[in-house]
């Protein structure tokens, strides 16, 4: 039998991956499982995206352009503007997925052994692009103690080596749900440009922030507008996660391109998906604001319920709608799979994502978990005295 | 401004690319332009396709399992044994197209710098995905003079280095319409058998087998079914191309493990594509029938036509629905963009690719192009009607 590739052993399996089966016994065992571990929403698709995908009459369900149907990245300029990002649609290209978006950035913008710095914790699947396009990421630590601010301008720049090619934030944050100030965002610019480092910023969550901060997007930045790429989805906006609809928006030619070279390879996105993204940008006011209203409660729900329960912690999350919480226990990882295979509070437990996939120095998130409150309050009321009965009764409780 | 990357220069720009710009002008100049370059049927998508789509009820359009619904998978796993390819559902992987299956087919088995061997001319987006996981192809040159055969083995042989991983083959081949023979088929499984590599089979066309010959899979070959990763796609068999959605077929534990990985990363496969592609299979055989007459006409019709055409040659493509003609021209790059930008015939003019771009040995294919019979009948005839009058009035003309 032929040897697969060296990637393919190295690539990391999500620590979730690895709760997953435990999960479903627990379900086969009739245990009802709250799930915080994913960033699924609960909350339904606007009624104009369904409809538009209701109405489809073509009769050929053919390739939509490679960079993306027209009108969608026309529209999409007047959604931008909403948010002072001013872009032409020759700047969005769209892509299947953010994960996408993510994928094509690094194979444009870096060659195998070029190195991105991300601040850690960090979405787990850059990681997985990162090696898919052979690039290196390194990390500088923000910790649960300072809130999860952006480290100081001096730890990113003991990183910086001559193969420094790019910085990746996630604003707001998964898994944090930090929102990054303009003092940080201004001291990134000033790093990029000193540099001259591309700026990839995930910016997904951008109607999710809660604390009445602003909401600062790379393009707001002034002088380095050539150097950042941004990464974009409608997935969570819209709770439609299935689309696979996102987009990358740069306005440096040479990469997009480059980036459109890949997209011709896997010739188009999904033509269904960006109708429905397409018709979502006509969701009313009112179901944004609903939908916000709705994480606005739940964070407060979650996150006074977490910080009740004897030895946890939680900042206060400004954005998205996760949080990176710590547990007393000796190792998150053995919790969250204890609870799932050796624990039920009447029939119940909870699924959590233990921090240790968002980080990659070792050791550290080893009491952290993330919790997306993408529950209803009932349901997140449940998980929390289950998460307390079963912290009471885990036997590598920390106080 | 950074740099890009080196890979995104190197990745080469697909020649039909270019000609885009010179048929959107034509376009723009009232010509009628009869697309023979590309592989998108014209034919409608199965009724029971679009009745799906029109009544999904969910509320919310959220992320599929990375590995694909199981249902479909399972539905799948019938589908195959029609074609004797015996799998369960865990042996398939369903993708976004069968573009992401060829990526995630080389990201598992190679490394960098690791080879595979291709018979050209080949589907030139395997060049690009080869590119994005660093490998490296290599290429057996098959010929029109011999009908695109099969080279022989010792061609392959020449070939084989420490680093060979693969042979990659797309059967009914995209670009010449060739059906390899059982003797052929043979010859690979020897070879894959002998040097213990994988047998990539790209087998998306299998429904298009025009002479009677049978279709061999990959996976009818005994001995080496650790070795084939076949990849398919529901595209173009349901005139569906724009829903995105393929699938990698493996009973390799190890790929499958590793393609996982990658399947994970990107989250999921698009939700809606999958239950149009699930309803597909129930396409009624009439439907089957009337596609599958209809191109044995198409074909019979455009051959024919072709090789009354003076100086013209085109072999009889076995399946697929495009053929790789030799015309009487100096360079065939050349000629298709004489044909947009300096050519009309009573207000119409020809759009064709290039064969320049399947190739990878310089020089090969100069005065072939590709067309697709993905055309209805009086439209084909009136393209035929045009190219004779281009390569008459052609000045690069060559007898």
């Amino acid at each position: 039998m032929p040897t697969i590739s060296q990637r393919g052993v190295e690539m990391p399996a999500s620590p979730i991956r690895k709760l997953v089966p435990l999960a479903n016994k627990a379900k086969e065992k009739g245990i009802k499982v709250y799930h915080l571990n994913i960033g699924q929403p609960d909350l339904p698709t606007p009624e104009v995206a369904m409809e538009a995908m209701r109405n489809i009459d073509r009769t050929v369900l053919e390739y939509s352009p490679s960079e993306g149907i027209r009108s969608f990245r026309e529209k999409l300029v007047g959604y931008y503007a909403k948010f002072h990002i001013q872009v032409s649609a020759d700047d969005i290209i769209i892509t299947t997925g953010g994960s996408e978006a993510v994928f094509f950035s690094f194979m444009a913008a870096l060659d195998p052994g070029d190195e991105i710095i991300v601040p850690e914790p960090a979405y787990a699947n850059y990681m997985a692009f990162a090696i898919s396009a052979g690039a290196v990421i390194k990390t500088v630590p923000s910790s649960i103690e300072e809130g999860f601010a952006l480290p100081s301008v001096e730890k990113f720049e003991q990183l910086i080596t001559p193969r420094t090619k790019a910085i990746l934030i996630c604003n707001p944050n998964n898994p944090t749900g930090y929102l990054y100030t303009q003092k940080e965002m201004n001291q990134l610019r000033d790093l990029v440009k000193k540099y001259d480092l591309f700026l990839f910023s995930d910016e997904v969550y951008r109607e999710f922030c809660y604390t009445g901060a602003p909401y600062i997007s790379a393009f707001h930045l002034k002088g380095i507008e050539n150097n950042v790429v941004l990464v974009d989805s409608v997935s969570k906006r819209y709770s439609e996660c299935g689309i696979r609809i996102g987009a990358l928006v740069t306005k440096n030619e040479q990469i997009k391109t480059s980036v459109m070279k890949w997209c011709q390879a896997r010739l188009s996105p999904p033509l269904i998906g960006q109708i429905i993204a397409e018709a979502s940008l006509d969701t009313p006011e009112e179901y944004m604001l609903e939908v916000y209203n709705e994480y606005v409660e739940r964070r407060k729900f979650l996150i006074d319920g977490l910080n009740r329960i004897p030895g946890c912690y939680s900042p206060i999350p400004m954005g998205a709608f996760y949080t990176v919480a710590k547990l007393p226990v000796d190792d998150a990882d053995a919790f969250c799979a204890w609870c799932l295979s050796e624990f039920e509070y009447e029939g119940q437990t909870v699924m959590m994502a233990p921090a240790s996939g968002f980080y990659t120095t070792p050791g550290l998130g080893k009491n952290e978990v993330r919790m997306a409150y993408v529950l209803k309050k009932e349901d997140l009321a449940n998980a929390l005295v289950v998460l307390e009965k079963a912290l009471e009764a885990y036997p590598g409780r920390v106080l």
